[in-house]
């Protein structure tokens, strides 16, 4: 990965199961947050966004995991933008944990969403621009 | 407990933490399905209520934890509503496990609220009179 | 889809999120109980199978989201294995809602590891049979 | 509340449900996570206490819900301990939102249960004198 977004991230007991592990769904709470903060450190704010009428549905999940996170490990999330932005985005993550083990990487598909319309749009333009950094 | 409603759910895998019983958290769950389910004996949906304008949130959470639940058990729900049904309305938990041992005891608070003024209101003589069976 | 297990679910308050649709990471508990009961419903407890010391941790997840999922609804989760069960198993999962109109098809990859070994298995062949008539 | 420990927790979407407001039972997480750094604070890790033997079992949880939090709120938890520290402890929390509105009290009690034997113990007085500050 070249130019990524950085978050982290310190795993909850509550989001671990009786594996001792984090829960393979609680995942996807990890990606939202990494997302957001992604989004966060362009001076953009999902929420605005969707107060200004554009939702973003995530479309398409993929998680490979390889290595399982635990109580307490202050997980590191490295997102990056795939392929073009335009009616869709794709985020692409690597999960690692402290040692900076590889735990799992993941992408994210979510499209932009006309609200209260439900009509699929492109991508803002003032929003592309300001995501390219991560590309 | 003398009239009391009945539900049962079995414990998910994800639901459960580390410590290898049901994340304390997670009864939020449970007690919120066996209101719903208990009002649809009734004939009585949350849902078309919520739609109509009316909204529950829950003002106050009591729970005494005596058991741990563990996955993929057979938990039973037993409910009854306590008090008066005015603004408040107030229900009233029995958590067991397959074997009838106690696991906790649950009450949650909850307010008649119409959306979207956000003013309490009385609750509905219609669901009072639905609800009666069950103080 | 030819033979497959159904199960149906219904959704709950607390797994939807403020867009007003099922929240896309909790598709994993629902997948989850589909799994559990499509075993149990040949005879075979998940729970038993990880106390002998058979755990089926998750290695890959895939979920292609169409049309949301709403509160209240009972979903419908028609569930198979794809391909031969070996080290690795995968379910393969369409969720309708109660129009049955297709919500999201879902592939979940799941490995044998022996514990406390951590060590991957071969699928236990008794396991394998009972499997044979979802595949 | 005069001496506590605060710690500030970002809403996940999530945590939202279909009203627009954290679901009641993920305040559950917040005081999780605020517990264990508050512990955190004082040179303590729970995860290490769990890992010498010592479980912290949750045994009763009081929430008082006055306002909700919604999301992408930086939200500020108050934590300090009430009462004595013996076989019980109780963490006291007052949830606010950024404009310092209170969202909501709680207290969570736990207790010390030496594991695997499954008895409830004093807390171990090493603990104890760390916490006095926040008593």
């Amino acid at each position: 990965m070249s130019k990524y977004h950085l978050h982290k991230i310190r795993v909850r007991y509550g989001e671990t199961d009786q594996m001792g592990f984090v829960y393979y769904g609680n995942y996807s709470l990890y990606l939202e947050e990494a997302r957001t903060e992604m989004l966060r450190s362009r001076g953009f704010s999902y929420k605005a966004l969707e107060e200004s009428g554009i939702w973003m549905p995530v479309v398409k999940l993929e998680i490979n995991y390889k290595k399982p996170a635990v109580y307490d490990e202050l997980i590191a999330i490295k997102t990056k933008i795939e392929g073009n932005i335009d009616r869709k985005i794709c985020f692409s993550s690597e999960v690692l944990n402290e040692k900076e083990v590889l735990l799992c990487t993941a992408k994210v598909h979510l499209v932009f969403l006309k609200h209260p319309e439900g009509k699929i749009v492109t991508c803002p333009s003032s929003i592309r621009d300001l995501l390219e950094v991560y590309q």
